[in-house]
């Protein structure tokens, strides 16, 4: 189908879902997890094709992973859609203002319309997505790469054929199907059906996308975090954190990437802890003076520090003071998390205060930024930049606002 | 100076300004009205060098008007900068989630960092941004239109004397005084430094920056009013609320630009309320069957019921039904402020759920739309789009959020 045909079709689909009660949207979710469920053989026999299309095409086997569906995988994409049920109805909540003029403001949550999502080769998003948008309220138009195209097609066929039969309209979720870079940035460029965008992926897609897009954006998802372990920190309670943050899950944006360490405990700390983590099987790679201290590892470059590894690599600098790891988180950081170990009631203030960053933390792993850990349910994304949503974004950041006014008759003198 | 240079002092001022507590900025606020007070000599000779220039080069006396500043209008941008003292502190403000694992999680309202102005020829704007930036703990760096240049500078010099008297670094409040095409490009790809843009102003500037800018945009102001009078509408106050929307200040967006009668009342309606509107100088341009019941006005073109008029002009259209009227007003409307008047329940209904707009009325007029008159105080603009920010935006608006995690060693399971 022609994109800006997709685009009208979100559009009018958006009218009808915006005046949905949940219990409609939830009998929807439910019928989309059940008929997700019933299409689980045609879906992971679609995924089959994908993962051996990519695997001919040389795909590394940590790509492919990324890629790959199985049982377990459906039945959370299946859970994650019956969970969202249980989760409030983030449209026509609000708050209201009376007017000594005798005006009723009502400053009421209401659905966004058309939001699309542009992302890469997860196809569990596709899934997720849909499914928050719905709730939401809004119309979704996904754009899935290329990798995961016949995963994504029989997801979507799936989640449609069960959103239909709770009269929800076709028009509601819809997947772009040509994955050429044109349908992408038309998609990017629709403003007058789409209302939102969200990219979810890469630094390099996430980049194409605030430069070309003239639809509002929210950026989600690259984390280059990093643990400090001040002067003052409890050693046994720093090494816990820095290989949690690194190792728990290292594929994810919330895993640390970068541990910086106060020079005056560097000696008592670095051997023991980058033992630990060595042990986990981490790659570490540190500055000249972790290497004089822990020898035998890779010294880090100018480009370790900037980097997002989603791997098992750490890199790792003795810095002179709570100052100069300050400096540095907010010079190479993504402003997604941020973690302090300290017993310095001072030294926490100014590391809350100071760093930059969508979540900031004082003694707790950066592996806590996520939308379920926060008690906000399920989220499409984080946000690590300062419009709209900061932080993980549940379904209200996927709503916006609008004035009721009751009058009687006001006029403006 | 550079224009880089511009950006990176903002960006080093705006790490004092989140620091700052309300005394001090609320002093400074203080100081920045006392010096523009004594510097109204030099700022109206500025200004009417800006003048006479503009009559130079054949502006209009309309616009001419915008641009003029005298006694009285240098005394409104004294006592803005006054009310400000008055209202609560945005930053710092918000609210604590304690997690079953014992994070306690504060999610705080914390200053933007840099905010980029782009406005045209008003020069009160200059202050009142400055002014909301300031108390919004953001640096601010405006970039205004060529034709006021010199009423800008000599305010922006009044306005940073003020500041570094309450220790307020100069760089908080900058003005780009090159006002070629290409500074304003510049300030709108500046990512690095500038973290939200907000363009003012006619529909044209507000498209380039949409078009052009990576720094994340929160549009404001263009408004395509409507006041449609239902079938069951008191006609006395549906003729009330017209003239007032349309007659009582016709040159702000909030004012309406078109008349939507349903058939059933345009007989009773029309010949009474236009002739109203006549009295009071307005142009009307009317459908085909408005000037069947009212001859001799001008025929409303396509163009018309698209159009801000900002002036005494009014498009007049009947139509069959609300739901012409809702589609009209979504089709042509800029998501400003619409208003029905009737009194029917379910008609009341309908408009405020299906028209999609920031503020929608019920027997009020369209003029309420105003940070004042909503109650918030002071407004940096009308926002017409989605994300972030709709209806009036004040000082709350203008801050971000940050999420602060206080621990005692938790890891993730």
């Amino acid at each position: 189908m022609d994109i800006q045909e997709i685009g009208k079709k979100a559009k009018e689909a958006s009218r009808v879902l915006a005046s949905l009660f949940a219990d409609i949207k939830n009998r929807a979710l439910s019928e989309m997890a059940a008929s997700l469920m019933q299409a689980k053989e045609k879906i992971l026999l679609a995924n089959e094709r994908d993962i051996n299309a990519a695997r001919e095409k040389g795909m590394s086997e940590a790509l492919v992973d990324r890629l790959k569906l199985n049982e377990s995988r459906i039945f959370s994409m299946v859970k994650g859609l019956k969970d969202l049920c249980d989760l409030p109805d983030p449209v026509g909540q609000g708050e209201v203002i009376k007017r000594p003029n005798g005006l009723t403001i009502m400053r009421q949550h209401v659905p966004f319309g058309v939001i699309g999502i542009i992302y890469e080769a997860r196809p569990n998003v596709t899934s997720d997505a849909a499914g928050l948008c719905l709730k939401a309220g809004s119309s979704v138009i996904l754009r899935g790469g290329s990798e995961a195209i016949n995963s994504n097609k029989a997801i979507v066929s799936a989640l449609v054929s069960g959103a239909v039969k709770a009269g929800i309209p076709e028009g509601a979720i819809q997947l772009i199907e040509d994955t050429g870079h044109e349908s992408a940035i038309a998609l990017m460029k629709m403003r007058q059906y789409v209302d939102l965008l969200i990219p979810r992926g890469g630094a390099g897609l996430i980049k194409t996308v605030v430069e070309n897009s003239t639809v509002p954006v929210i950026e989600t998802g690259v984390g280059n975090c990093h643990v400090y372990v001040d002067e003052s920190a409890d050693l046994e309670m720093a090494k816990n954190i820095i290989i949690n943050a690194k190792t728990s899950r290292p594929s994810v944006c919330n895993a640390a990437e970068t541990l910086l360490v106060h020079k005056s405990v560097a000696e008592r700390f670095i051997p023991d802890a980058l033992k630990a983590l060595e042990e986990k099987g981490v790659e570490l790679r540190g500055c000249i003076k972790t290497r004089q201290i822990f020898p035998g590892i890779k010294p880090a470059s100018e480009e370790d520090w900037a980097a997002e590894y989603l791997d098992l690599i750490l890199a790792v600098k003795v810095v002179d003071d709570i100052d100069e790891a300050i400096e540095h988180i907010n010079r190479y950081g993504s402003s997604h998390s941020e973690a302090i170990v300290t017993k310095n009631y001072d030294s926490a203030n100014k590391f809350l205060s100071r760093v930059d960053a969508a979540c900031v933390y004082v003694n707790a792993s950066t592996r806590f930024t996520d939308g379920g850990e926060f008690g906000f349910g399920a989220e499409i994304g984080i946000s690590t930049q300062k419009l709209h949503a900061r932080g993980p974004m549940g379904l209200k950041e996927l709503t916006t606002v609008k004035y009721l006014i009751l009058g009687d008759g006001q006029v403006r003198l």
